[in-house]
C-alpha cells in the first residue's frame, strides 16, 4: 500500500504546472498518480495520507556540486585569501580526515540537506574504503551521486578508489546511490591523465552503468580567473585560450560531465560547453565568498547550455542551503546585468529541480513530479508569517521560503523528515560526533605543526 | 525583581567582545550586570532566570531601512523592470490602503522582524491617523523609528502628519517609539520643500525631542543611477554633480540623516557623506533585487562613513530577514572587488548592530550588551546541525545563522517572544487579517481599473 499526499498545492516543475487542491500518490518508490485532491481521495481510498492543505508541495531539490565532508571545517577559517586559505587552513586539516570523519562530515551535511528540502546531492570527495561519503547517503538515506576526486600525483590510488567506489556503490539500493569520476581540476590533473580517466569512465560505464544509469564525470572548472596560469605552472603548458576550450582539445568533454563553477568564461568556452552538451553547476555563495568572480550564467542560458545550481562545501558557503542559494542566484545577476528581468523565480525554480536532474542525467527519474519517476518529494509549510500573503506560489519559492519551512521530505518513496524530525539516523549522536571529530582534527594539526 | 540571562556565549558587540559562559542581568528595561556566569549567579540568586547554555546571546539586530506596511504585496509582482513595477503593480495598490491595512502590513512585518531577530526597526512610510505603522510597532513591543514620507505634491497634508506623529508617538512607552521626517527623495521633493523640510525637523525637535531623543531624517538617496534626470525631468534643475553633492549645495545634510542606498556615488559624494555625518542604510538584497546596482560599501567605510543594514521593504526583498541581508552583505563585496577579506564576518555583525544603533543616534542605548543599556536582547539556538562544528560564533552569526535560529527575543526589558512563541499579540489573527487586507486590495485595484 502507498501514500497519498493530499490537498497541497503541487508545484510539480513539470507538464502539471502549478496545481491547487493537488494530490500525489506514491506506491514503493515511484509516484503512480497525481491529480486533483478529489479524485485522488475516491481512488486511492486505503491509502496512508499525508495532509498537505495550506502546503506547498515539489520536487526535492538537487545539489549539484558538494564536498559534503568539508562540514567539519565550517567557519574554520574564513575571510582569508583563496590560496592562503586552501594552503595555510584547509589542506592541512584535510590530509588528516580519515575514513570516519568523512563518514559523519558527510551525514551531518546530509542531515542538514534533508532539513533544507534536498533530496539529490552531487558530492565529491576522497573515497575511501569502509567509512566514507557514500556510506553516509545510503544510511541517511539520501540519494546521491559520489565521486572520487582524482590528482595526476595519484594516479595509481585514484584508478584503485574508482574501481571499487564503482563497484561497490554504483546502483545500490534500487539505483538510489550513483557514483561519477571527478578530475580535480585542469591544473591538477595532467593531459594524458584526463585521457586516462576518459578511458576507464568507458569501461567502468561498460562495466557498471547498463542497469544503473551513467557513470557522470564531475570536475571544477574555471572556478577562478588564473587557472591557465597555474596550468603552466604545473604542467608547462601554455594555454592561450579559454580553459574549456583547452579541455576540448584534450578531447574529454562530453554531455556526461558537469563543470562546477565556468566563472572565466571566454565566448568560446560558453559556444563549447553547448555543442559537446556539457552541464554547468553555479555557486553563486561560494564563488562570492572566495571572491572568484561572478559567473556569466544569463550568458550561458541564453546559449541553451543546462546550468544547475550548487552549494558548493560547507566550508566555502558556510551552509547547504539551496533556498538560499535560489535567491542569491536569482538575485546577484539582476544586480551584475542591471535588468531585474534576469532569472526570475520560474527559470532559477527550474535550475534547482529539473535542470539538476538534467545535469546528473538522471532527469527520467528526478527533477518533477510526474507519473512514473521516483518519489523525491519535498512538503513545505506555507502557514509561516514570513509567506503571508500569498500571490504566487514561485515567487516565494525563490524569494521567501527559508530552509526551516521544509516540514516533511520524501526521498525514494521513504519519508527521511517528518514535521523536522529525521527518521533514518540519531542526529544528536551525529552532532556530537562531529563535534569531536573537529577537535580531533585542530589536535593533529597542532601535533603536527610543533 | 530581574531576569538573568545565564551560561551562554555573549557577542556583546562591546567593550567585552565575546564572553564564554557569560550571563547578563536586566532589571526593568536595562541591563545592570554583565559577567561570569557563575559569578553572576552567586551576585543575584533570586533573579528569574533564562538558561543559554548551548546558546548564543547578543544584542537584536538594528533594521535601518523598511517601509513595514509593504508586507502586503510580498511576491505580488517580482522580476518587472523597476518603472513599470512602481508605475503599474506597486502605486496603484498602494494608493488604495487604508490606515487599518497599513497596521496589519505593518504587524506582519514586526512579526517576521522579531523572529528573525530584529529587535529596533527604521521604518518609512505614510502616516495615518488612528492605525498606523506605530501603534503596530507599539503593540507588537519593538522599538523603531516611525517615519512619514513626504512629496513635493502634498505639503500641507505631509507637515499636518509630521506634527501629529511627532506629538502621539515620538517618545512612547519609555521612548521605545521614536519619530523621523521623511523625504522622499531628492527627485520627488524640491529643493524649497527639503529646506521647509529641515526648518519643520528643527521645530519639531525644540518641542519633542529633548528629554526623548533626536528626530532624525530618513531618505533614500542615489539609489537608481538616473536620479540627476529625474531631478532634471521633475523640477527642471541640471544636476551636473552628484546626488549627495546636489543635496548637500541645499544645506539639509547633516549627521541626522540616515540615506538609505547610496548606490550610485562619486568620489566627492562620499566625501561629503563623511564630512557632514551622513549615515547610510545598505539594503543588498533590494539593490540587486530591482537591479539598482551594487553600493560602493567598501569605499564608504574605508573613508570612514557609518554604513548600517537594512532590508528594505517586503515587497522589494521580499523577507525582512536581517541574516540573510548580512550574509548578502558580507557576499556580494567580496565577489564584486574580488576579495575575499572585504567586510568580513566581525564587520558585518557590527553594521547589523552598534552601527545600525549609530545610524539612528541611538547607540548610547542600544546596539551592543553593556550595563546601562536597554535590554534589546536576542538568543540564538546553536544546537542545530547547520551550526556544527563551533569553531567561531561570529562566523556563524554571519555566515550560517538562520532567522529560524533565533529562539527568544527580549525588547526593551520584555520578553516578546520566546521559544518561538509570540507573546504580544494573537499572530494567527495577524495571518488570517493580512490574507483578507490582500484580498481586498486586489479588488479594490480591479474595481479602478474596470
Amino acid at each position: 500500500m502507498g501514500i497519498v499526499i493530499l490537498g497541497g498545492t503541487l508545484v510539480t516543475m513539470g507538464e502539471k504546472g502549478v496545481l491547487r487542491d493537488g494530490a500525489v500518490v506514491i506506491e514503493g518508490n515511484t509516484i503512480i498518480d497525481v491529480g486533483r485532491d478529489d479524485e485522488i481521495k475516491r481512488k486511492y481510498p486505503r491509502y496512508e495520507t499525508i495532509n498537505a492543505k495550506g502546503k506547498v508541495v515539489m520536487p526535492g531539490l538537487i545539489n549539484a556540486h558538494q564536498h559534503m565532508a568539508m562540514s567539519l571545517l565550517r567557519g574554520y577559517a574564513d575571510d582569508y585569501p583563496l590560496k592562503e586559505w586552501l594552503e595555510k587552513w584547509v589542506w592541512p586539516v584535510e590530509k588528516h580526515m580519515t575514513g570516519y570523519e568523512i563518514y559523519i562530515g558527510a551525514l551531518l551535511t546530509a542531515i542538514e540537506s534533508i532539513m533544507s528540502g534536498t533530496t539529490t546531492v552531487n558530492t565529491m570527495y576522497h573515497y575511501m574504503r569502509g567509512y566514507n561519503e557514500a556510506k553516509a547517503i545510503y544510511d541517511v538515506g539520501m540519494r546521491g551521486v559520489i565521486g572520487h576526486v582524482c590528482f595526476s600525483w595519484r594516479k595509481e590510488e585514484d584508478n584503485k578508489a574508482l574501481k571499487e567506489l564503482s563497484s561497490e556503490w554504483h546502483g545500490r539500493d534500487n539505483g538510489r546511490i550513483r557514483v561519477s569520476v571527478d578530475p580535480h581540476a585542469p591544473y591538477t590533473v595532467d593531459p594524458e591523465y584526463m585521457k586516462e580517466l576518459r578511458a576507464l569512465t568507458e569501461e567502468l560505464n561498460d562495466k557498471y552503468a547498463p542497469e544503473n544509469g551513467p557513470i557522470i564525470w564531475h570536475t571544477h572548472l574555471a572556478e577562478t580567473g588564473d587557472e591557465a596560469q597555474k596550468i603552466k605552472d604545473m604542467f608547462n603548458i601554455d594555454v592561450n585560450v579559454g580553459v574549456v576550450e583547452y579541455l576540448d582539445s584534450l578531447g574529454v568533454l562530453g554531455s556526461d560531465v558537469i563543470a562546477a563553477h565556468c566563472v572565466h568564461l571566454t565566448r568560446r568556452d560558453i559556444e563549447i560547453l553547448r555543442l559537446r552538451g556539457v552541464k554547468v553547476a553555479h555557486n553563486p555563495v561560494s564563488n562570492l565568498k572566495l571572491a572568484s568572480g561572478i559567473s556569466p550564467v544569463p550568458d550561458m542560458l541564453e546559449a541553451g547550455v543546462v546550468v544547475a545550481l550548487g552549494t558548493d562545501s560547507p566550508c566555502s558557503n558556510n551552509s547547504a542551503d539551496m533556498f538560499e542559494v535560489m535567491k542569491v542566484a536569482a538575485l546577484i545577476h539582476k544586480g551584475v546585468y542591471k535588468d531585474p528581468t534576469i532569472l526570475p523565480a520560474e527559470r532559477v525554480l527550474k535550475m534547482a529541480t529539473i535542470d539538476g536532474a538534467r545535469a546528473l542525467h538522471w532527469d527520467n527519474q528526478i527533477g518533477s513530479i510526474e507519473v512514473g519517476k521516483k518519489a523525491d518529494i519535498i512538503i513545505i509549510d506555507f502557514q509561516k508569517p514570513h509567506l503571508k500573503p500569498l500571490y504566487s506560489e514561485t515567487s516565494h519559492l525563490v524569494y521567501a521560503t527559508k530552509a526551516s519551512d521544509v516540514e516533511t521530505v520524501i526521498i525514494d518513496g521513504r519519508i527521511v523528515m517528518e514535521n523536522r524530525e529525521i527518521k533514518t539516523v540519531n542526529v544528536e549522536w551525529v552532532l556530537e560526533e562531529a563535534e569531536k571529530a573537529s577537535k580531533r582534527l585542530l589536535e593533529r594539526i597542532h601535533e603536527t605543526s610543533i
